[in-house]
């Protein structure tokens, strides 16, 4: 592998500690903890993890351990920016215990440990992916650990090895599964511990204990960079309004953060969409209108920021998805024999009024889309819907009503764009490099302290890392019992954006000025090695959530 | 505006000018020019700007000039990072020559000149925009500056203004019509230098005098970065075939440079295809290869650099092109008649055989598109082909026979991307930052110098800065004749991709082993701040086609 300049510079950097980690750590424990919500069914659930105490490292002169451990990790889902520096970190931590102690990691994500493939991170392996974006150590994957068959198979390799701690780095499912195993493991007295890390780029990962996922600060840093280019290209040749779709289906933390940031002239958050109950029309005359108000003032131009889940958080569209996946389960054999230019017609008929009324608003290759493009379970296969062009292309018709009706003179040509792939796997920015360096090695604490079912947790992160406080959150306190799938099951909140938190009211604050000025800001390409107030900073979701919390 | 802290920091950055720029400067003059080609032709049709001598400033002890000079300057065509400073560079420089030097700012690219709108641009404005990406500062067009009514309206303003100098920040187009404008003015004594400056980020003005466009270098470094990220993503999570169409519509070296910065498993050279007259079918085996190739080793994924322009170089795409815009401006109203399901049966009995079996090979959607949407001229709007999607789609096609003949047993599943936007307004790397300053300053020194139908130059570039050589080539001497848009006219010749230079056999010794193999190199970010082999390094298309040039 022939690298580049900055991967040869970067291997070089050392991740900055928390103070409290430099030496020897003793545990502190908090009060038991309680779930965050129903409680009595999670406790009955978790028997054996239920209501652990909230731990907080100190410093302490005692160091190391007197024998070795062997140590599993996975990496678990989607990639995110800084998991080969949590395998790092883990890794100087666990051979700061002992420095006979082994770390395996399983391949291709949970599945490896289910399959038996995994491979031992020596210190020249670990050397050449410090501080590297990417998940290509080890590979990532989407098998999920559920069943009793899979953490009995998983055992018997952990056995094998002699593992008795496995470190599970994955978004809120892997860590509500890493949870189940924990309990299993326990409850079975097998003598592994399992300890979670907080990921995801989506950012959806957080709550009171938990400030942020890793990997969501440099992601939005990298999608920031290229929309602020977009902003400033528009803003020279003055003539496409930009629509720009961002990675995050559940949640709309990535295109906030980016609106934050870069202060485009729209930015939709899905879940104001749904708290408001906007139909896609709405949303339509919303952009419309922005269009509308700028080309008044002769700017025909400007850049639009769409959150990959919209669709899905407008009511009447899901309430459409879910009519048409009942519909053609039903009727599809009849809908088969359907001649191609009768369908519409044929979906049109046989849908309730409310939702033949959605469908018929759509423009015909979305609403083809949605019937024909089906996923193995025949459901329709929402992610493939380019929301992006579908937005674009129903404001360009609403132009052209307000344009007959004499309310509209301006011109408008759209591009597109879809960042996520982008950003999945940059080198981490120092925040990210730092933090996850911090939280493998926190795991690696909370292994030597003995403890299982917990996520790695440092806090205060909007303060430089060495005053950064590291410890461990049960993660049953973090659970809540919701319907997935048709079944109620025990799961980790998942974090949307709160309509009163501080990112978005100061979003929302601001948003009408960006709609009509120029307002852009041009954030640029993450730096490493300038001025810490280039280099360091966290995202502004977390300077604004953190800045009205008290820790 | 909010400025971001990089904007603030990079608003501080002093270029690095040569060291023969640092003070007073002369002129030095070599032999008289020819023209690249067709020389007779071409002196005839610019009497008074042909065969100047190229100049060389050196240092001398004199400096200033005894009065004040009003100089114009216009950004023409797409943008390119680096604008900026070029104009940064020529206030500065006429600021040097004497404190009274107004410099007056175009408005929206060359449209500008003939409109009469314009702006001075004072010190405040200036400082604004220094080191900044984009063409903000006074806005871009692509208006062609080519008539004698254009030239004569421009006079107007020049005139009352008191301009003698207008500067032409453009691609070889804009950089012809600055020679033709150069001439036009010298013939009617008009008293008015014209001056122009080498932009694009397609690097395709260049030749044996200019080594390299400016915006090259950041805007391929830009699409490396996020190229980088891509292949990183695909080399962890091992199940995607990214398909990424990268701009330049006229020549691969876009491509080219960030192949030989990311090692990606696939690029395809416009330049090659033409030469080796390859159909489209062959450059779908030839990734088609790839992905068999890739998959009989167990990789599943990888990623294909496609050159915006590539369908155009196809010469049995192209002549099915021409083909179609002769027929249906021939049969216009005819094809209008046809019902839409039975346009397909038409075109091809209309089509020659060769073309029609081309177009048969067209995925429907492609062949649609190649019928339907035409631009004001009746011609099919090629630019809208995504070309990323046809060649995946094809190759899918191909896998699928392959497949039934049990030569294939891989996965396929592909994503898309199109990078251009991303780049062309990004904040100038410090190669460009400097590289723009100095051709803005070395456009000071030659109006200083009273010469006219120049292009700034700065060479040596692979050196540091300090030991750039400044000077100006007559625009004449680049020229040659040609055909275009049915006519023989004087223009720059276009510099394509050469299958014998440096760049493209250092691609072709390797490409076999990134092919197959998986090389991937990550560049990650352009940095401003850290050490010079990671902030300073040029192209490495202008690395490798320098080392074998003297100068």
């Amino acid at each position: 592998m022939k690298k580049s300049a900055l991967q040869i510079a970067r291997a070089a950097y050392h991740p900055q500690l928390p103070i409290v980690l430099t030496g020897g750590v003793k545990m502190k424990e908090g009060e038991p903890t309680q779930s965050a919500g129903d409680q009595e069914e999670i406790k009955k659930l978790f028997p054996n993890t239920y209501g652990l105490p909230e731990i907080i490292f100190e410093k302490t002169s005692a160091t190391g351990s007197a024998k070795p451990v062997n140590v599993g990790v996975i990496l678990s889902g989607g990639q995110a920016p800084g998991g080969h520096n949590v395998i790092s970190g883990l890794f100087d931590g666990i051979k700061h215990l002992h420095k006979d102690s082994k770390l395996y990691g399983f391949l291709m994500g949970p599945g490896g440990l289910v399959d038996h493939q995994y491979k031992e991170l020596t210190a020249d392996i670990i050397d050449e992916y410090r501080n590297t974006g990417g998940f290509d150590i080890i590979g990532s994957g989407r098998t999920k650990l559920e069943t009793k068959e899979q953490f009995d198979k998983g055992l018997e390799i952990l056995r094998e090895l002699d593992i008795t701690a496995l470190v599970i780095i994955g978004g809120d499912d892997s860590n509500t599964n890493a949870a189940i195993l924990a309990e299993y493991y326990k409850a079975i007295g097998a003598g592994v511990q399992v300890i979670g890390v907080p990921k995801t780029i989506d950012g959806d990962l957080k709550n009171n204990v938990i400030e942020t996922s890793f990997g969501f600060d440099t992601a939005t840093k990298v999608y920031s960079e290229v929309i602020g280019n977009i902003q400033r290209d528009c803003n020279s040749s003055k003539k496409y309004w930009h629509f720009i779709k961002l990675m995050g289906r559940s949640a709309s933390h990535i295109a906030l953060e980016c609106a934050l940031q870069c202060q485009p002239n729209v930015c939709i958050i899905s879940e104001e969409v749904e708290a408001k109950d906007m139909t896609l029309e709405e949303v339509v005359d919303y952009i419309a209108d922005a269009v509308v108000a700028r080309s008044e003032q002769g700017l025909n131009y400007g850049v639009v920021l769409i959150p990959e889940g919209l669709i899905e958080f407008i009511p009447a569209v899901k309430k459409l998805i879910a009519e048409l996946n009942d519909l053609l389960a039903a009727k599809a054999s009849e809908f088969a024999e359907i001649a191609s230019e009768d369908q519409r017609d044929w979906v049109i008929s046989n849908l309730t009024p409310d939702c033949a009324a959605t469908y018929q608003s759509l423009p015909a290759g979305v609403a083809r889309q949605l019937t024909l493009d089906r996923d193995p379970h025949g459901n329709v296969q929402v992610s493939l819907i380019e929301t992006e062009k579908l937005l674009s292309e129903m404001v360009g018709k609403r132009l052209e009503v307000l344009a007959a009706e004499g309310k509209y003179e301006g011109k408008y040509s759209t591009m597109h764009h879809f960042f996520g792939y982008e950003g999945r796997c940059a080198d981490p920015s120092n925040f990210d490099a730092n933090y996850c360096y911090g939280l493998g090695y926190t795991a690696a604490c909370l292994i030597a302290s003995g403890v299982t079912g917990y996520m790695s947790s440092l806090r205060n992160l909007t303060f430089a890392p060495v005053n950064w406080v590291a410890g461990g959150i049960p993660i049953t306190m973090m659970m809540n019992m919701e319907r997935r799938n048709g079944h109620v099951k025990p799961v980790i909140r998942k974090a949307l954006v709160e309509l009163d938190g501080a990112p978005f009211l100061k979003f929302a604050k601001q948003r009408d000025e960006w709609k009509v000025g120029t307002c852009y800001t041009y954030p640029g390409p993450i730096q490493y090695f300038g001025p810490a107030e280039i280099c360091d900073q966290p995202s502004l979701t977390l300077v604004y959530e953190q800045k009205r919390r008290k820790y």
